[in-house]
């Protein structure tokens, strides 16, 4: 944020003044139908607040790092992966990503799943899967359910 | 945060393991009615989300620090002061708080204000004003309409 306006009124999901970040489609299928805007950015902040909006039938990035996601459900409901953990997640839901724990955030209830997640300002970049750590993932058959975007509970 | 708990349910505006500290109503009538759930705070984290609630009528403390709030609405309508703005704020707005700007919240719209506040982890103590520093803010007629909980606009 270059300058520092101190009230942004939003629009629905959209903030004024707040640039939205449209994801491609990843060719590998690691994240589809996303949507970012960064609500707080500053040199002051050691932390950043970005708000993530994932289409009906959509995902975020499967991927790990060394920092920690911390997420607020703000709108709508979906489901989650958390290392192993698939959970099902709904509007204000609190959901903490370890350091290093394969994640993913998914719009599986035939609406938009947005989502609040405050990250440190200095952090590492996020890893993606290798095709052999997919393979182990979908080992699990919960979590092979999940990407499949078929969860089952 | 002792232990990092990956999902955590909302009941509305209650967190599952989050303490609800209540404030005491303050002799000099810096604040009112307002209760403060930590949402996030780890040590991993170089930022804090906290929920504040400001019961219809009641106010945050009036105050100011060397950090920056980074503020969101969560849930209903009221006013702010910073600086010497003052501003009706709604669901889903964004306030940012510059350093060592007075500021305040006040649930002016008969219903409950919430917002998140999202801050440095290591951060100053809130400075309270001086009786001095209260009868310069309140020089300000439209200031003054705010401390008396009757905003303007």
């Amino acid at each position: 944020m270059a300058k520092r306006t101190v009230h942004r009124r939003a629009k629905e999901y959209r903030w004024e003044g707040v640039e939205e970040l449209p994801y491609k489609e990843d060719q590998r299928a690691l994240f589809k139908a996303v949507t970012r805007q960064v609500l707080f950015s500053d040199p002051e902040l050691s932390g950043e607040l970005r708000y993530f909006e994932v289409a009906p039938g959509g995902f975020s990035t499967l991927e790990r790092h060394r920092h920690i996601h911390a997420v607020l459900v703000l709108r709508g409901r979906g489901h989650c992966l958390v290392g192993t953990e698939v959970k099902p997640i709904e509007t204000r839901d609190l959901i903490t990503v370890p350091p290093l724990t394969w994640h993913q955030f998914r719009a599986t209830a035939g609406e938009p799943l947005g989502f609040l997640c405050m990250v440190n300002a200095a952090r590492d970049k996020p890893q993606l899967p290798s095709a052999e750590e997919l393979a182990k993932l979908e080992r699990d058959a919960e979590v092979a359910a999940f990407l499949r975007n078929e969860p089952k509970a």
